[in-house]
C-alpha cells in the first residue's frame, strides 16, 4: 500500500537496520499500537499459512490431532511445576479484571500451555489404552519481553504446540525425537534453512524439562537463531498435575509427557537466512508468488502483449503455480522489477512485443539473478523446474554459508578474531561455571550439543578440563 | 477416553441436559478450570477445521485475505467509536499486569477487533489505489459472560472476523451483503443448517453499525440462534479512526468499511439442529468420520473378516473417505454401534463371516437408520452416493422441522398456545417500545427482518398500528 519504493540499507552496513527495512518495506509485518507486539500482513502471513499446512500434514501422518485448550490459565495452576514457574512468571501478562468485577484469582495469558493441558489430561486419562495422547494446537501465546523484534521476539507470537502423554520413558523419548525430525523435514525441505540438531546443556532447557532438543539455524549476520524446539519432560509434569494412568499390570502409574514448539519466529529466520541487498528471497515452497509476470506492452502491440501475459498467468495458474500478473498501468517495468525482487518473489516473466513475435518470454530468477529466454510451447514444466532448482540453489547456498561460518575452535579466545560471528564448536567440561563464563567474556551462548559430534578430548575451550561434551555456541537472536 | 458408554438424556424430557450430555459423551468439548471456558477436543475441532477450510476458500475466492491482529488492544483505541465502547465494555477482560510491573495504561483482549484493525487501515491507507483492502483473520476472543454454554456463549470462542475498507458506499454495501452469503452456503451447504436471512432491528444492532445482516437458524427445540453476522459500518468507524483516502479527484473521503464474523458457535448449532436422543447426527460433509466399519469376527472365519475388513477400509480411504475401523478388541459390536450412532458417524459398514462368504456388508445409515446389504464390487460407490443422501436428508429434515415451526400470527399472544417455541413471523411498527414489550412479556426478541418478507399490512403485533416491516421473533440462545 505503500507505492514508493524507498532504498533498503545494505547488509553489510547495518544488519538489523537492513532487517527493520525489509519486512517493513515488503509488507511482512508493522508495528503494533502496543510496544512488542506485531500486526502480521497477508504477505506474512500466507507464509505463516504454508508452513501450517506442511507441518500439519507431518504431524497427522503420525497420529496426532488438533485441539484447543484456553487462552487464559489460573494462577494457581501455573505455580504448580516449580521450575517452569520460575522460567515464566517474569513473562506473565495478568488478566485481573473480566467485565465490571476485579478477578478473585487472577488469570495468566497463556506463555505456554503445559499446565492447563497437564489439568486436562489428568481428567482424561485413567487407563493404559487411553494412551498415547498425541495433541497439538495452532495458537497465540504472550510473553512480556523486554527488547522485542517482528517475528524474532514479540510479546505475542503465533506458533503450535504439541503436548503428548505416553505410558513408557522410551516412547515419550521416540517421541520428542520424532517431533524434532518432523521440524527438519519443514524446516530444511519448505523454508531451504540447514540447522545443526542437538541437546540444549542444562542452563539452556525449557523450564520443567528433563532433556530439551533444538534445532539451531545460522543467520545472514552469523547470529544464530533457536528455530524449533522439542522437549522430553519425564514425569515432571505427570508428577505435578497427576496424570496417572492404571497399567495393564494392574498398578497406578505416572505417564511420560513431551511438548514441541515452533512458532511464527521461523518467518524472522527465513527472511534473515536468504534475504539480500535487494531485499526478500523467499523459498518457491512457502512463497505466496512463485511467479511474477510484467509485461512490457509498447506500441501498437501494447494490447496484444496484455493478451499474451493474461494467456501466460491463466496457463502457469492451471499447473497450479501461484502466479500474479503486474498490469499496473501507473508503474513502469522496471519500477516493477525491483518492486518483485524486493518482496522476494523467486521467479520473474518478462514479455515484450520481440517476446510475442517470437513466442518467447525472458525468465529471471531471484537467486542467482540469471536471465533466460524460453519458448511459449511447454514454457509451464520450465518454470515448475526453474522453482525446483531456485528451491535447491537457496537451500544450498545457505548450507554453504553455515559451513563456511563454522569453525572449530580449543579455546574460546580464538572467537574474537571472527568477531563473535558464526558458529563455533569446541570442547566443553560440562560445567555451568564454564558456560557461564563464555557468555560473560563473549556475549556467546552454549546453542546446543549436537547429535552428531562427539568431544575431540582436546580439553574444554574454556577451562582446559577434560571434555565431557562438543558444543555448538555462538551469539543468538 | 471415557469408554463407558453412559445414557443420553433424552431431547424431550430436558433439552438443555440432553445437549450437555452429547456434547460430552462424544469428545466434542470439555469445561475448562476457568468458568465459562471450554476445551475443544479434537472430534470438535475437526469439524471447526472443516468450516474453516470450506469458508476460507470462498473467502479467497472473492479477494480476501488472511491477517493476523494482536491480541491486546489499548484501552484509548476501544474508546474511540462511542456506540462500540459502550456495546462492549461490560463484557472485557483487561490486563493490567506485564510480567512484574503494572501496566500504565490496561489492554483489553480483544472482543472483537475493529478499533486495532481500524487504527492499522488509518495507516497503511492513503490512496483510492489502496482500496478495498479486504482482510479476514481466524482468531481467538474473550467475552466476559455472565451464563455461558459450551459452543453456544463461552467466554472466550474461536472465530473469523473480516474487515473491510471501501471507496464507495455501494460498494461496502455490496462487500456486506456478498459475505452473508458466504455463510449461507457454507452453514447450508456443508453444516445443512438452513437458515433465514435478514436485517437486524435497530435494538439488535452489531454496536457501531449502520446495518447488520444475520443469518437465523432454529435450533430442535425451537429456539433460535444467531449463526452469523455481517456488518455495514458506514463511516462510523473510519471517522473515529481517520480511515481516510485522496480520492482520484483529488479530495480527502473518508473510507467506508464493514466487518463480518463466524464462530465456533456454529458447531453448537450443528448440534442442536441434526442430534437425536441417541447423540449427534453429523452432516458427511464436515464430519470428522464419515463412515465406520465394525467387523463381527465370529469363530474359525474371525482372521478373515478382519482381513475383508482392512480392505474395505483401504479402498474407501483410497476414495477420499474419512474412514476408521473400529478393530477394539475390548468392546461387542453391540457396543461399538451404539458409540458411534452416539458420536454421529453418518454410515456404519456392518462385516461378518456372512458377508465374507457373499462378498457384500451392511450399511446402516445414521439419518435415517435404514440398513441394507451392499455387494463388494463398486460398493465404494454406494458409499459415496449414501454420503450425499445423508448430507442432504439432514439439509431436508431439518427445513421440514423449520418450515412446520414457523408460524403466522396478526397478534404475540397467540405465541402462547406454542409454548413460545419457534420462529414467529409478524408486521411491526418499528418502534422499539413494541420490541420492548414483547421481550418482557414472551422472552422472545426479534430476530431479523427477513430480507425477503414484506409486511402484510395488518398491524403490527404489539400495538396493532400500521406496519412498517415484517419481522421474524423468537427466544433465542
Amino acid at each position: 500500500m505503500d507505492n514508493v519504493l524507498k532504498e533498503i540499507t545494505p547488509k553489510s552496513v547495518d544488519y538489523s537496520q537492513w532487517y527493520t527495512d525489509v519486512i517493513r518495506k515488503a509488507d511482512m509485518v508493522d508495528y503494533a499500537p502496543v510496544k512488542g507486539f506485531m500486526v502480521i500482513k497477508p504477505y506474512g502471513y500466507r507464509i505463516w499459512e504454508f508452513i501450517q499446512a506442511a507441518m500439519d500434514q507431518l504431524f497427522r501422518e503420525t497420529g496426532h490431532e488438533n485441539a484447543y485448550f484456553p487462552l487464559l490459565i489460573p494462577e494457581n495452576l501455573l505455580l504448580k511445576e516449580a521450575e517452569h514457574v520460575e522460567g515464566f512468571s517474569a513473562e506473565v501478562a495478568w488478566v485481573t479484571q473480566g467485565g465490571s468485577e476485579p478477578l478473585a484469582e487472577r488469570l495468566a495469558v497463556r506463555p505456554t500451555s503445559e499446565t492447563i493441558i497437564g489439568a486436562m489430561y489428568s481428567k482424561w486419562i485413567q487407563s493404559y489404552r487411553d494412551l498415547p495422547v498425541l495433541m497439538n494446537q495452532w495458537a497465540n501465546v504472550v510473553r512480556w519481553e523486554k527488547a522485542t523484534r517482528p517475528f524474532l521476539r514479540t510479546t505475542e507470537f503465533l506458533w503450535q504446540e504439541g503436548h503428548t502423554v505416553h505410558r513408557t520413558q522410551a516412547e515419550a523419548e521416540f517421541e520428542t525425537r520424532q517431533q524434532l525430525e518432523i521440524y527438519r523435514r519443514v524446516i530444511e525441505g519448505q523454508l531451504a534453512i540447514p540447522v545443526i540438531a542437538g541437546r540444549k546443556s542444562a542452563g539452556e532447557r525449557f523450564a520443567g524439562a528433563v532433556e530439551t532438543f533444538t534445532l539451531e539455524a545460522l543467520m545472514g549476520d552469523g547470529r544464530a537463531l533457536q528455530i524449533a524446539t522439542s522437549h522430553f519432560l519425564g514425569q515432571n509434569f505427570s508428577q505435578a498435575f497427576e496424570i496417572q494412568f492404571l497399567d495393564e499390570d494392574g498398578t497406578l502409574k505416572y505417564g511420560w509427557t513431551t511438548s514441541w514448539g515452533s512458532s511464527t519466529r521461523m518467518i524472522g529466520g527465513l527472511i534473515m537466512v536468504h534475504g539480500d541487498d535487494k531485499g526478500l528471497r523467499i523459498p518457491p515452497r512457502v512463497a505466496p508468488v512463485q511467479a511474477v509476470i510484467v509485461p512490457i506492452p509498447r506500441g501498437a502491440e501494447a494490447e496484444q502483449v496484455m493478451e499474451y501475459a493474461r494467456g501466460l498467468r491463466d496457463a502457469l495458474q492451471a499447473k497450479g503455480v501461484r502466479v500474479r500478473l503486474d498490469d499496473r498501468a501507473e508503474f513502469t517495468p522496471g519500477y516493477k522489477y525491483n518492486d518483485w525482487e524486493m518482496r522476494g518473489v523467486p521467479l520473474r516473466i518478462e514479455v515484450g512485443p520481440k517476446d510475442l513475435a517470437n513466442q518467447a518470454m525472458v525468465l529471471a530468477r531471484r537467486d542467482t539473478g540469471e536471465k533466460e529466454s524460453v519458448r511459449r510451447e511447454g514454457f509451464e514444466h520450465v518454470v515448475l523446474q526453474r522453482l525446483d532448482d531456485i528451491q535447491n540453489v537457496l537451500f544450498s547456498q545457505a548450507l554453504e554459508h553455515q559451513k563456511t561460518h563454522t569453525v572449530q575452535v580449543e579455546n574460546y579466545r580464538q572467537t574474537e578474531e571472527y568477531g563473535y560471528r558464526g558458529f563455533f564448536e569446541g570442547d566443553w567440561c560440562g560445567r555451568e561455571t564454564c558456560a557461564d563464563l563464555l557468555k560473560a567474556e563473549t556475549g556467546m551462548t552454549i546453542r546446543c550439543l549436537p547429535l552428531d559430534r562427539q568431544p575431540l578430548g582436546v580439553g574444554c575451550v574454556v577451562c582446559g578440563e577434560p571434555s565431557q561434551e562438543r558444543m555448538l555456541f555462538a551469539r543468538a537472536y
